[in-house]
Parts: C-alpha cells; structure tokens; sequence
C-alpha cells in the first residue's frame, strides 16, 4: 500500500523545504513536489512540519529497581513514545552477576514481544566482566546486532562496574566497533554520602540531590574520558547536567577524542529547587544524575547549540508517586530514581528549543532523532526523511497549543513533572515504515507491530558515529 | 529543458542515499527512485556522488594589493572554481577611505559583469568608517543584498581598522540583522615586527611567517570575540590558523557566543617549513595569516571535526611567481600575500578529509557547501540538494586519482602550491541552476551566465546563522 | 642614635617569632632575645607586631586629571600613608607628548620636595613614544634610578598608548632590564560606550561601571600579556579587578610567562553596587577600572592566595566630593576618577585579610611590602625585617579596633568610601629609617625629611623581580 | 654550649643578607653583625650560604616492599640525608590490614630508634579503614603529633585505598585539622594495562613508563581534589610529574581549593628516555609515577615557579640493582618501584635551579625546607632561620662543583641516577638543633641523636598551612 503525505514542510538535520512525499513498502521513496501515484493514500500536511520520527536513545521500560518495577511497560511505554513523536527506543537490557548475556537478552526480547508499537533496539548493560561474560560479549552483539553497552559508574550496591571493568569494556567496543555509554557520577563516594545524610537524620527528597554534587559528575566524566582515550574508544556520556561535566566533553573533543553526549529534557528545563518543595512534592523529581542549580541549564543549552552535546534522551524510568515513589517517604535513598519523560521529550525540546528561537528545526531534528540514528548505527534506515530510509515519519503542527498533564498523558504514571506547562507544537500523526501508529492523535497501532532492529557493528566502527 | 541525474549517491550534510534527482528550469523539484521524464535529458551519475555544489566564502579576484593586482579576474577565477566543484564564491569588495561605498560596489559589479561563470555575491569590507560612509552602510546592505562587512584588524598600512571603527561595525550589523567577518592579528604590533626584521636586514620569505607569531592572532580573535559580544553581534573569524585562536572561539561558543570560524586548505595541510626552503621558493607560500608549525593541523582538523569550526574557504589571492611574488626577492614584506586556491579547495578538503578518514561525506558538505550558505544567508536557494533549491550540482567521482599541478591547473598563475600532490576524488561535471558549466571534465560554460546573488538581510538575524 | 624595639612579634613574609631589634643609623643590625645596647632608646612593643613598613607601589599625589588635580598632594598624602603604616611609595610621573622626560621628571621632584614625610621612587609614564623621548628614555631611567615606566591602554583621550608603543616599551624595557606596568582596559572601545551612553542620554555614576565591561579588561590584559611575551619582557599589572582577568594571568604564568599583578583593597571588598547608590554618592566610587558585581571578589582573594597576584597597590588619586566630584554631576564621564586609599589600604587588608582567616602575616606582609620591593628594585634595603635593610618599620596593634571615617582620616579629602567601617588592627607608631614619623598615633615626622629612592636597573632585570 | 656562625650569608625564604647567628642551647637566639660571645665556638662561614637545614617530606627507609626491602635503612639513610643537608625527614610509617595502627607505628618507631642521625617524624598510611581503625585513627594522630596521613590511589594490589575510604580519609582529616597527602594514579586501570603488556610478551624497564601513561595521573589528581572539596578538607599531591596533574592543581587553586603540590627532582630532571636504555640499565629508573617525556619538565618547573606547585619531596625508595632491581629482569612489573634521591635532592635542586637561573635564594630555601616546615607543622620550629627557631642549619658553599657518582656517595645503594653529573653547590657543614652532623663534609654525628617531632593537629588545622 502506497501513501503520499502532501503539501507540508519536510525538515531534516539540514534542509527544510515543501515537498510532498511517496511511501511505498514502508519505505520513502520519492520527494518533489506534486506528486501524484495511482492508488496511494493521500495524507494532507499542509501547514504542518513533516519530520522524522523521534529516536529516544535511552529508555527503561519495565525495568525492575531494587524492590520495584518501573510502572511503564512495553505497552503504555511505547503506546506514549507513539504519541509523543518517537518512532523507535533503544532500551536498556540489564544483566546482573552470573547470568548468562543471552539469557538476559532473551528476557529482554521476552518483555517487548507483543507489546511494543514501534520499533526498538537493545543497549546491553555491563554490570561486572566475569571471565564467562568477558568471553560472550563479542558473539552476542554480533548476533544480536547490538552496537551499544553501558557501564555504570554509580549505583554503588546495584550496577556500578569498577574503573578496570569499565576500562576492559572500552577495550572490547574498541576492538569490535561497538560504543560504550557511560552513567557517570562517583558511586561509591555518593554512597558515602547518602549514608552521611541518613546518619545525620535526613529524610527529605532534596538530600538526593545534595548527595550527589555536581563535582561527582565532572569527576566521573573525566575519568571515563580518559580510560576511554587510553583504551582507543568511542565514548557516550549519557544524561550529562552539569558544567562541570560538559567543560570536560569540550576539553577532550577539542583534543580530538572521540566523545559524544547526551542531555535530556528535564536538566535543560527544570533544576534542584523542585526536590525542595514542601511535603514529599520533590520525590517527583528524583533521578539520578539529580537536577541541577538553574545555572547549569544555560550550559547545556549552549553546549547543544555549539554541538557538543548531540542526543536528547528521555531517561524514561517512570514510578507512580503512590506506592512507588512514597517507598522513600522516610528515607529518601529509598525514593526509587526515574521519571516519565519518553512522552513529552520530542514536545518539549521543539517548544522550549525551537519555539522558543534557542535552535533551528535543523538542530532540533539532529538532536531528537538523526544524531541518535548515526551515533547508535540506525542510520540510514532510521533518523532522516531521504530515499530508501523507513517512512518512520511525524506530521506536526508548530502552532498547537497543549496543556501537559497526568490527566491526558498516555503514561501509565499517575504523575507528570511538567504537570500544568503549556507546550508549543503537537505530533498529529505518526507513521512507523509507513504505517499509521497515531492518526490525528488517536492511537491507531497494533501492539507487538514494533520491530527488533539489528544494527551492524561494522558500521558504527567505519562510518555511522562520525556524524 | 528539464534534466534528470540518474544512479548517482546523493549527499547532503545530513544524508547520503541512492536517488535520481529531476530538475526543472534550474530547480531541484524531484528526488527519488526510477524517476522518468518525458523529454528530459538523462546525466548518468552510477558509482558517482552527486553533491551539492561547492559554496566558497572567501575569494579575492581581480583584487588591487599594493601596487599590483590579483592574477585570476573573475573568467579565469570563476572558470577554475568551476573545474574545481564551486558554483557560488562570494568575493570581497573593497573600499577606500572618502570614497562612496555604492562606488565601490559598482566597480565590482563592473569586475564580474560579462565574466562569471558562476554565481556569485559579495561582502563588503569596512575600513575606516567615516560619518558618511556610517550613514551610507545600512542602506547599501539592504539596497545591495549583502549580509556581511569584512573588517581587518591586520595590515596596518592598508586596510586596519581602529578597534572603535571594529566596535560600531559590530553594532551596525547588529542592529542590521548583517554579520561581521573579521581578519584577526594585530597588525600594529606586527608592522613594528616586520621594521624590526628589516632593520635586522633579513630578507628571505621564512620572515613573513616569524613577524606574524601565532599568538598575534590569538590576541586578536580574543578582542574581536570581546568586541562582538558587548556589541550583542555575531562573529565570523575568516582564515584560522592556530591553536590559539582556536581556544579562543571554543571558550566563546561555550559560553553561548555566537561565534563562527572558517580556515583553509592549506592550514590544514602545509606548514611554515614550506616559507623555509631554499632560495625564493618560499615565496609562493607567503599569505596572511602565514603557515604555522605543524601541529597546529591537528588542532584545526580537531576543531572541524567538534564543529567548532564551520566552514572553508580559498581565501583565493593569486600572485604569480614570476613578476608578481618576486616583487619582494630582496624585502620579503613586498612579497604580494596571498595564494591560488579556489580551484583545489575542494579536492583538497575531500582528498585529506574523507578519503583518508578524517570526516563524513556529511561533514565535508557541510563544511564544503552548506554551512557557508547559512551563515551567509544563501540557504536554502544554495548550498544543499533539497526540493526547490537551485540545481547547482556536482557529479563527483570519488575514487578517481588526480595529480595537482600549475600545468594542468585553470588557474592564472604559474604556480601551485600543491604542485605534485595526488588527490583522491575528482569532480566530473558541474551545474549551475541546472545548466552544465562543467561537462565530463571540460568547460562548456558561459561567461557572465553567472548571477549575482542577493541575500536578504533579515534571514540572516532571524535563522540562518544557526547552523 | 640607636633604638631597640623590645618585646614584640616580629613577622616576614616568611617568619613570625619573639625578638628584640636594634636599629642603628636607620639600619636594622641585631635581631634577637634580650637585646641590650647603651644608649638606645627603648621602644616597647609587647604584645603587638613589629613589621616590614608598607610599600606602596601605585600612588598618583598632585596629579593633574583633565581640569582638575587630585586633593592630596605629598604633604597630606605622605603624612596619611604613614599614619596608615606604609614607609615607602612609588609615585607615578606623568608625560605629556612633546614633552622632554627629563623635565617631566624634574616637575615631580619639585612636587616631592619639602613635603614628603616618607620615602618614595617614582614610575615613569609613557604615553607616545615620539623619536626624541625614544632616545631619551634609557638615559632617565639609568640616572634617575627608576625601574619601572607605565604604559595606559585605556583613558582613549588622555593617556592612552597605541599597541604599537606598548610593543616598543616592551621592547625597550626588556633590553634595559626594566619592568612595564600597564593598566589594561580596551580605552578606544570604553570611549565608544561613553559616547553612547551619553547619546542615550544617561547621566548617573553607574554608568562609569556599565559602560566599561569586564570582558574590556580581559581582553586588554591579554593583549598586553602576549605583547609582553613577544617582546621577551616581564609585564606587571595594575589594579586587577575581575575574574577575566586573573583568568589571564594564571594562564599566562602556567606558561612560564613573567607576568605580575596587582589589586587594590576596594576590588577585594567593595562591588558595583556602590556606584548605582541614590542621587549622586557613587560618584564617590568612580574609579577605572571600576567596581565590578560582587562575585569577583571571591577570584581576587584566590588568586592573592594561591600567589597568583602579588601585590596590593592603593591607586591613591583623591578626589573630594564637593567640587571635584561634582564636576560630573550631570555628566558620569565628568567625575574625576580616582579614589583615597593611601591610608586605609594596609589597614583593610589586615582586617579582612589577616583578621578574617583569608591570609596568614606571612603573606600579609609579603603582599602589603615584601613582593613590592622585589618587584621594583628595592629589596632588600626596603621591604622586609632583616639585617642590613632600613629600619622602616610599622609597631601594630591586632586587636585594636578603629573605625573608619572621613572626620578622623588624614587624607585632604572630604569622604571616605569605608566611611563607618570598623577594622581590626591599627598602626601604633612608624619608623623610617629609624626615625618616627608616627609616635604612639601622633605625627612626629618632618616634611620633606623622606628619601627619593634609587633603584638599581640591573637588579630588577637579574635577580629582584623573580620574587 | 653556644656557637656563633660568623660571617655567612644567611637566606631565609623571604631573606638574604650577611649577619652573624648566635646558637644557644641547640636554638637560634641571635642574628646580627658583628655578634660576640663569651665561650662560643665559632664557625666560619666567609663567602658560604647560611641555609636552614633542608626537610624533606617524602622518605621510604626500611620500608617491606613486594618481597624485599629498601636498602637505605634509618642509618644510610639519615647519614646520606644529612650529607646532602637535610637535617629533618618525615618518613611514611606503612600499615596494613587488620594491623593496628598503634602496632604499625611502634613498628615504625623501632626501626628509627638508634639509627637516625636527624629529626624526623612520620606520615600514617591509611590502606583500608576498618571499623577498628577508623575508631584508633583520631587518638593515635593527637597521641603520636602526625598530622598527615597517606593514600594510595595506585598500587592496586598493595596499598590502594578505594574512593569511599580516601573519602572517609578526607572527611576524619578535616574534623581532626590533619592533612591528606595522595599518590595519585588511578591503580586499578593501570594494573590492567600491566596485565595487557604482559600477556603481550613486553618484560623491558620502558613498558613500567608506557603502562603508566599521564593521562592516569591526571585523572587521579581530579578525582582527589574533587573528594577533598566536597569533605572539606586540604589535600596535599606527592609527586606531581607531569602537565595533566598541574593543570588540575591550578584550576582547583584557582577556584580557592586547599590544595597543595610536591614534585620530585627526578620529574624536573630527567625523563622517560632513561627508562629505554639498552639492557636492563632502565631498572634504576623505575619508580611511580614514572618519568615523563621531557615536555613535562617545563610545566612542573613553570607551577613551581608560579608557585602552584610548593615543595620538593625526594621520595627516597633505595633499591640496589644488583639482586633488587634485578627481581625484574624477566618482568618489569616485577622491578621493585623507588629510586635513591635523598642525598641529592638538595644539591640537584639548588644546581638546576638557583645555579642555572630558574629561582631565586628565597624560592629554593622555600621549596627545600620552609613550606613543607609549615604545611606538616613543624614550623617554626624548623624550617627557617628566625629567633627562637632550631638551629637545623645548613653551611652551603655557593661555588664549589662536585660530580654525583655511587662511588662516592652515602647511601647504601650500588647506583646513582644522576651518575657523572656535576652539580654546583655543595654542603659543608650541618647543624642539627646547634650540633655537628657534618663537619667540613664528614660525618660526626651520632647515630640516634635525631629526635622524634610531634606535630600540633590544630596548628595545622589553623595556621600553618596556609603558607
């Protein structure tokens, strides 16, 4: 079945120009203007943007956190990526201990089936390099095409991995062509800390954010930069905050370092003063890395637009605040770490970015999705609107008004941090490989149609990263 | 007369994807697979990447200098240009003292009327800004379509302007929505260095380069930075060379300065040895800013890569030896500064870039083509292969082998200073507006078919320059 | 006549012990526990300090600014230095164009002589180097033992030094063994603003801070730091005030470079805020440069303590409100800029430094006399406690309290800008040269009775200025 | 008994001038001209310095390391010490385990007892901080007067404490008013790369540089300072080698971080090239952190210069080569780690230093004595020339050349790194508290003789360390 999406405005990471476009197959395969093909759907875009469809290149979906479970699974979860302009997730598959790689990955694929609306792929987590996983590792990203691991260097009793695993892993991606993307903040020291505060009496949610200064996070960052420069590989700073981190990013690609990063909607929008607010208000707002004193937000912000930083990420990691959140009501270490952003991520970068005149809708599309795409090896098949590549597209109206809330989101969190914010802009429909998942903003999808993508190791080594 | 470019690898600087691409009346307004039509002439691009044309922000032809004048006018220019993948240069139009700029403009139209090849547009340099010339400026930009003053901080002699004169330059084309591009070394302090050399009786070319120390430059792009800031205006440093500068425009773009760069081909490939060599030799490498040590490549590479750095540009001022450089055998400051690279700018940016891995095909359109049109206002008439741009295309063959040399060059000017080296990546034929000006290999332009380009000064202010 | 000092702590800036000290002819000769000599006179010091007396190396008395001349001349200015515990100053003799140096020079011996209660030096100011003064200077500068010429890039109208000879003085001064002070602030620019500001019609003292930004005395400061470096000369910075420039500074000392600065007592304590007071009483705070928001003053005191600025100068050029300052009343480029501190400064550095825990005595002294006389050549006859060095020496009470006010200060001006400040620390009695000038808090010296000063050229360039 | 030096040049940190000292009691009591006394013996010291006796805050004597043991013990070691004119040491007292503390110090005491020939005191070394000992730490420092404890960040199989114990170091040392000094590299990775160039077959002296690489101690000294920041605590780095370490030095220096730096006269001597002589001959130049390349040498001279850097430690760690250094032969990661420097740290720092131009009298008595006397607390007892101080002096003759050879020197170790090099300046006489060690270059000391220097916690806490 064939479609053509007419008359609105096609934007990628460079070019922004009318055209309408064919879709045959799923995939896109003719730009121009007045275009016209026998049998195929016509899809009205006039006065809308046609833009790709949003890549969030960190989510946890159905994730379990010490005694929990994150409240979003692959259904709500992906149903609400859908409506909020994503096309596909890269979702963190966990590993722990003695487990097998493949048999976590199994579970992984086991949580998504029949579940997701759009498609996906696995970052795989390297918690502790026993001699077994050490050896596995290769084959299983080879076959599971995955070109992507992830090393904690906080969560001190849950993942973190020590300097020499994570050192051995930079080692590895090196030698396979695979990226390693790091959570950096000192765990141990934070630990420390947050023992520190309990012993001290300290109970409310704003302690998770003085336990983990902003230092801890420049710390770990230089080190992970500079293992990862010694090792010869490529490295990905997730969720960074703070100056502290981003001069260190700077530094080390002004060096000529292979370093890329990526921040996410709420540092660039929110700060530290919400973990503050009266009662057990700012458990809504605990995550680690924490919020950041506002200052910090006009780093990141420049950072992006100097292109220093290249991915947005959602984080996605959602807890109801009851019985989820309210775990840490007397203790806030307990407080599980996550928030609900795999909705709003694709809104509120256009509103506060774009609307708001801080970037071009080109840089807005590099960041939401292609950067993601060409950093994570999706790209060409995902991250653009061009010839050949999947017709994983987002008509969106740049004039919209909408009212973000718990109310009306597609989340299944009983709580919104952006609760109340006025955003400009709105997906109206969302097709992934041609096929309508929203359509005039009602869900349209079928659960379990999201595909597995396989990425090829090879191409991230050669090509995709340099982006 | 529609035409069609079939089979070729299309590359933007976002994406790169197999595609045919139909023109009509010198518009792009197709771009996808199998595309037919009727009566239009096929261009065979199979195994050849089909690019943007190249955009070349720094040409000086047909320039007066001292007491003698550029060798390449805007036919032989604009004709090696052409040869060499470029459809659009923008050229710099002097002026003088008490002399009108809307004179001064006219005598460069006079320049390239009935003689370019390609399109082209213009900057306007600012020396001394006398109350008449101050009142004249904001409507002659306008008038004109030009978004972009030049001001020198360099040569003291002849085109220096004061820090103050820099200072309202910034404000004018703040409040204008126009850019300033500046050439940053302290001339003053460098006109003390060169009497001091001669009085010293050196005369040998190496001379030129150690009166020019690097840290003038530095200095200099630090005051502009400042300069541009406290006016609330944009930034481009043109020609950067070194290290120090280089620090100095990622410290400003960190703090959210809008400040942009562009360097050259032969900083990223030659170095002050060349100024060096035995004999005269050295003088076909005397230009300003001179040649640096070697390691500062690596430090402009580094800086290109992080895209901190946007764009290349020829800084096109050919002398020939014999006659023109030779002025200054016996005083090396009478050497005429400048060098011919319009026509291997591409080549050279594709062969050391690309083909040896240092860049993208994306980050070399970028550079190459896209970049300088957004920030000087082109975008999106030039500088990518979008639907309704213009169809300034070059076919390009990126395997084939070339050897640089001043006899086969189309240059007027008896020398190269690439003399010998073999490049990887030629282009075959090139459009402008749809019409070939390069056909397998040979010229079949018209002269004065070239258009003058007016850029509208508010795109500029509005979005263009955030790249 | 011999004197011995009994019973107090003596402090360095390297020591702080119990001794007894025997003056001899104006000499320090004997330190140690229970001295005796007959004959000697017996100065009780228990329980208080006995130190270096203060050297201060920036003091403008009877100095002609525009239309004006500043109140205190050597009479009043000498007699408030030495009831603040300052011994020594260097005083800075102004040029005027065609002006022969010789006379310059003379004119401030006549302003000195019979007056000076204390000794004194002189820098010599260079504003433009013409052939003949050119000629003259090494000659001055060898006779009248001066080490030190200062250079202005600010004051566009008045003083202001083109890039050009700022490179030449450093030239001269690094072939002669002399050091170059320079007040580093972008004039031209600082001009510019001015003019802009009045055009818009603003009248009040805040302008003075607004209209000459911070970043204006970064970029001066680096100016001057890298002509310094080219020229092979040491550079010395007058009254550093902000963040930006310190910034410099460190960079250019992590480089090896010999670069020296210098603060004065109202940076380190006073902000911007003073100077947008209501109606006109900021004029009393109208100084250049001027008083920064408060935040630079934490990167003042680091820098003092880490070493990285050297001295305290007092920049002592005072101007009475009424009649003086009121010259500006309806115009902020009018008011005289200048501000008394020739009293307070050693005073205020104690009280907050020393007394607040910022800084020990070692450094106190070094910073208020120590770094001082090495810097400008008269160490070791001036500027510490030791055998063989002039007995110019301050007994000073810690735990006195005074306070400060324009009622019971000496200086010939009519406010005081710490009026109402209460500091810890007082000068009980001075000596130079073993002689009261101070007696238990009465003036006891004689007019005319203190020392010009001669400095040795080659000890500055050899050995002094490495402090 | 008194004595009195006559006739010498006596430098103090601050100080040079010629005067006699008067010794009474083993204390300096006296300082003037032309001093007498009835019954003291004098000691010429005509056209020689008059030093304080150096102090050297970094030895290893007796010390277990691997399966071996240093070779200097407490009688070499404080014999060659005072040869080269040290006359206090401050050596690192080791722990391990379950030890007690109490045990590893009495331990520590006995092997010190009769032996040392100069004062000294001890560092406590904190490995891992069980309950037990984190509970015996506070009482044990007050008891014994330490005021400094060490942790390792390297030595991952030895000594290397975790980022949470050198946190919970920090915060006990802040409470107690104590000091922290670290070995900073990061072990853990650099353990790792031993393994890798071990399975990759390389045994030669140069894989113990090239598996060590800078970038390590760079990372490390971040990551310590920025514990010590958020503890609140001050943080003293031995051995800084290399430009990554000082860069972060300054920066937190910069930011008003308590923060002090040691280097070592190897790292501002010598560099990586002697580790890859032909043969075995590397060995006798491995030690941690390694050399550097010579590039190095600049910055840490530079930092010292500028003083961001303060002391000079020689971090004496004697292993012969025959049967010591040759534990390697096969394996250099099983080459005992140290180098012998605790004679000739004095001499190579006064050559290279004050001899060849680099610093001044004042700087060289500061760095060799005076700042680590007043970082670890023992001024001003030691560490100076000043009233009521001990008479640890130094007779220093300025002139005389001497060639370093293990032929002739004292230390009980079969080689000397600076072998053949001729050095200017040498010791003549050493005092320790008023007593002959050294007499006109022989030793007369008598073994034992050297006390124990309890150190005041809260001296350092308030005063001292703040230089």
């Amino acid at each position: 079945m064939k479609k053509i999406i007419k008359g609105g405005r096609v934007a990628t990471a460079a070019d922004a120009f009318e055209a309408d476009i064919l879709i045959d197959n799923g995939k896109i395969v003719q730009i121009g203007r007045n275009l016209s093909e026998d049998g195929a759907e016509t899809i009205d875009a006039t006065g809308k943007y046609v833009l790709p469809g949003g890549i969030d290149p960190h989510t946890h979906l159905d994730m379990p956190f010490n005694n929990t479970v994150t409240d979003d699974d692959w259904k709500s979860g992906t149903i609400a990526a859908a409506f909020g302009g994503t096309t596909t997730i890269l979702d963190f598959c966990l590993t722990a201990g003695e487990e097998k790689l493949s048999a976590a990955i199994e579970k992984w694929h086991d949580k998504a089936k029949g579940k997701s609306a759009i498609d996906y792929g696995f970052h795989l987590m390297i918690g502790d390099l026993t001699p077994e996983t050490e050896a596995e590792l290769p084959q299983i990203l080879e076959q599971e095409g995955i070109t992507s691991v992830k090393v904690f260097m906080a969560y001190a009793k849950e993942f973190q991995a020590s300097d020499r695993t994570l050192f051995k892993a930079f080692k590895i991606a090196k030698d396979l062509g695979a990226l390693v993307m790091v959570h950096c903040e000192n765990g141990s020291v934070i630990d420390e800390l947050v023992e520190e505060a309990r012993r001290a009496g300290h109970k409310e949610p704003i302690y998770h954010a003085l336990t983990r200064p902003a230092e801890l996070e420049g710390e770990a960052t230089k080190r992970a930069i500079e293992l990862a420069h010694i090792a010869g590989a490529k490295l990905y700073v997730v969720h960074v905050t703070c100056k502290e981190a981003v001069d260190e990013i700077i530094t080390a690609r002004e060096k000529g370092y292979d370093v890329y990063g990526e921040t996410c909607p709420p540092y660039l929008t929110l700060d530290q003063s919400a973990l503050a607010q009266p009662g057990f208000e700012g458990a809504k707002y605990v995550w680690s890395p924490p919020l950041r004193p506002k200052y910090h937000q006009e780093h990141l912000w420049n950072a992006l637009k100097a292109k220093q930083l290249q991915t947005i990420g959602s984080d996605q990691c959602s807890f109801s605040f009851k019985g989820k959140k309210q775990l840490g009501l007397n203790d806030f270490s307990k407080i599980p770490n996550g928030g609900p952003f795999i909705e709003d991520r694709f809104s509120i970068l256009y509103s506060e970015g774009v609307a708001k005149g801080r970037i071009t809708i080109h840089e807005f599309v590099d960041m939401i999705s292609t950067s993601a795409a060409k950093i994570f090896g999706l790209f060409p098949q995902k991250g653009t609107i061009a010839i050949g590549s999947d017709a994983d597209i987002v008509i969106f109206d740049p004039e919209a008004k909408r009212q973000i809330s718990a109310k009306t989101h597609h989340m299944n969190v009983d709580y919104n941090p952006y609760e109340g914010w006025e955003v400009t802009g709105e997906p109206i429909s969302v097709l992934v490989r041609g096929e309508y998942v929203i359509k005039n903003k009602e869900f349209v999808g079928v659960l379990g149609s999201g595909q597995y993508i396989k990425r090829p190791l090879k191409a991230v080594a050669a090509e995709a990263l340099k982006i």
